[in-house]
């Protein structure tokens, strides 16, 4: 009989843990946790300063204050008395398809468009390297499809920040470690056609960091993995300061709760009591 | 400025609680669990035994025992130390689209089928008096879809049931209530075309929910809340029983997950340690 | 060896699945969701109207509004996407000693008081036939020691209902149907005791449903999975109506939420740069 | 009116995130998740190793493979359908006393005995300098006490490593970055008064990572806060990977599920049918 559970991940002996086959001892103080969630979602060991772009990816998803539903959402379920783990992931049960997920939509499509989309488990191939002109020619190509269809962008645009901080950082960590490649490229040529056509949409940092996954030949279908990872962090700050700062029970006031049902009305009869 | 808060389902005011406009302490001893569900889901109450009929569905959902990846889930949850909800909760997150969530897909396909379907939020129409032949062949025609697509037919087939138990009684009750209505014979009638063309493929319990909910004239977007709410009862059972009766940290040895991954290599040099 | 998976509660055999012994088909439509519940969590099937009581404290618990955190924390979550089991799971979540948990509080203080308390996983002895006086004193006892250590008592007082309307509700049904036994009893002499003090302290839902099960022979441990159940549809309805009625993302707006923290400061230099 | 919401984490306007004071887009690339980490939960960037040695604490947590409860129930989950974070969020509920929780336990007896316990919201003070003898004895003190309650103390011992290579590791990581200080020492002394005993007690990651969160004055209140982001990871890969290799609903089969319940039985008849 074959076992019910199998890995290719991470192996448990006694006295020894190997991720990948590395020893996580000799990993520890060796390798930074960007080097191996990198290790852990593509199988190997960054060669070049693949580890710390994903530190930096996971520094600008740490927190975005309350401004956000997961975080909101952890905060009232810690006040209802929840485990500081508990509460925290239910606001990572949040990051979902409109928070974060968009990076997900959009990974997809670039992937796809460069030709690099690769099956389920498997990494994307290497992106091509492509001319500027011919980058813009595929941006066209995507950007007249959605407004064809009227179809929104993913990674584009944001309710608070009209030029995202934090995606005008990664472009510059980017571009000076020798990883603003096709994907990230794309990602610009984009929003310049956007631009160009009178509908200018800034990238957020979902879009950024859905281009520089796919440069880092991630699969798309893990984008959303990296966020999780990140905002783990910050909902776990928010709900200790939700605890320690807070009386519980943080319940909205049934006065601030508009009602827009039907008014008060008796319950009809039935022969059948009880049923 | 409008409430950021709004909703049609309850109304909260000091000492009075109506749910849908009727006053929860009347329901409570006059109307049954399955009653208010059904007035919480399509926002009346019955005027039949349509609650009686969500009352047989909450107690046809109530556990599957241990052979459901929810209800496992829960008690491992519940083994590291989680309190009770939130064990429960953590199997609750399990029951989507591969485990319930065909009550879903079907309930759609049903709902087209028969011309019944709504936008979301609105209640599906009544489903039109359809002769028996007349059902046959809009089962005909689905059948013969998802055969030229090869896809599998949500709400078939059982990994333990070749009879579904639960199937057989909810046609039952059903059928003495009055409720044995175009949809459920629709997936009565898909069933027997499948086994016309030689793939008999049983009614499961998934599927005769989906009959009776989108008969019921409940949206198909809101099956899998019955089900949720129908096993919550098992998983609180199920939690509660782990932590009464068995150790803490319910875990897999290391020795029976077998470790599919690259052997032992040494971690490499880097020029930025740490990095 | 012995299985990794053992359980007293269901029994699952091809075309068969029992509830404690008695098979789910039969149950279905001839007992209530409320009866299965009670002997889920207790071992037997209620031999008078305990099922009835169970449906009665369901529908107390079913919903009240956002104007709880679990309610709020679900819609929140839902606004991200997350599939209609997964936010209210995240819901489920916030049931914890703040929201829901004082009737355990109480139904532990309870048992011990009327020496019915058992050990985990066994059910509570039938509680003693008492005379008046002798449940006002042992509730004099409980309100003195609690007043004594400044604690305040679980299960009496609401944010929003000065007499809940549940409590009321409860009350006469337990009466009405013989349930209304020392445990209830005990909870109300507690509450008279308050006010014989100068404190008079309403008995809320929390309160009267911890003297329900307790008369009914559950285990305190257990207690907040009935409010988990219940809840479980009014949170399935809030994540269904937020996800038709509402946009995604809905957050908190920035210029809403007050930042206590340290004002704008540069990131101070270090030798050791990316660490 | 204040504010329903107010937080001293982050402030995010337009344009602007700031960390604690701290620009985000400063952050990024320039301190590590390490130091952003230790900043979210302590307040402050590290002045030395601090977010080193948070990062070694992320990368020795970050997966132990299916050998754990939070693992093998994230990967059931996932089998259901439920999306990348929900089934994440599953595993990290487990996370509670029994799962990591030690870390937690062991802290406050640390920072208890050492005189460095804080309230809820303040950090711990800095530990006193203390001479070896007094360690050890401060450290025979909870051992003796710890035996004649017969009660085990947490953070040592393990299921499967007799050595936790990840103990060795972060102790040599520790002295080498003048980080192991009283704490940490007084863990060791601990184990070396269990084994002076004749109990040998090896200390365990848990026992370890109390020490340092406890050196690095953090309140014992946040301590499995660490251990949430740091599995985070390994979670997201192990969810990721059961829905690239492995076909949906793994559930136990029936026939290994050992039933220890009541055996077959009828339905008793009820002169109130469906109640």
């Amino acid at each position: 009989m074959t076992s019910f559970w199998s890995t290719a991940l991470t192996q448990v002996r006694p006295n020894e843990i190997r991720v990948r086959g590395y020893d996580v001892a000799e990993l520890m103080g060796s390798r930074s946790f960007g080097d191996v969630v990198y290790l852990l979602m593509s199988g190997e060991l960054p060669s070049g300063r693949e580890g710390a772009m994903v530190e930096a990816i996971l520094v600008a998803g740490a927190d975005h204050s309350v401004a956000a539903p997961s975080t909101a959402a952890a905060r009232l379920v810690a006040s209802g008395g929840a485990p500081l783990q508990a509460a925290a992931a239910a606001g990572i049960i949040a990051l979902d398809a409109h928070h974060g997920g968009a990076m997900e939509a959009l990974a997809c499509m670039l992937q796809e468009a460069l030709g690099t989309a690769a099956p389920p488990g498997e990494r994307p191939g290497p992106a091509p390297k492509l001319p500027d002109d011919e980058i813009r020619r595929r941006a066209a190509a995507i950007v007249d499809e959605a407004l064809a269809a009227r179809r929104r962008l993913p990674g584009f645009g944001h309710p608070v920040h009209k030029r995202d901080p934090r995606t005008e950082r990664l472009r510059v960590l980017a571009q000076e470690w020798g990883l603003y490649v096709p994907h990230f490229r794309l990602v610009d040529a984009i929003g310049g056609e956007m631009a160009a056509r009178g509908k200018p949409a800034a990238v957020n940092v979902d879009g950024a960091i859905a281009g520089i996954l796919s440069d880092l030949r991630l699969d798309w279908r893990i984008s959303r993995g990296f966020y999780v990872i990140a905002r783990a962090a910050g909902l776990v700050a928010h709900v200790y300061e939700q605890s320690v700062r807070e009386k519980p029970f943080k319940a909205p006031s049934w006065s601030e709760i508009e009602y827009l049902g039907p008014g008060p009305r008796p319950v009809p009869c039935t022969d059948e009591p009880g049923r």
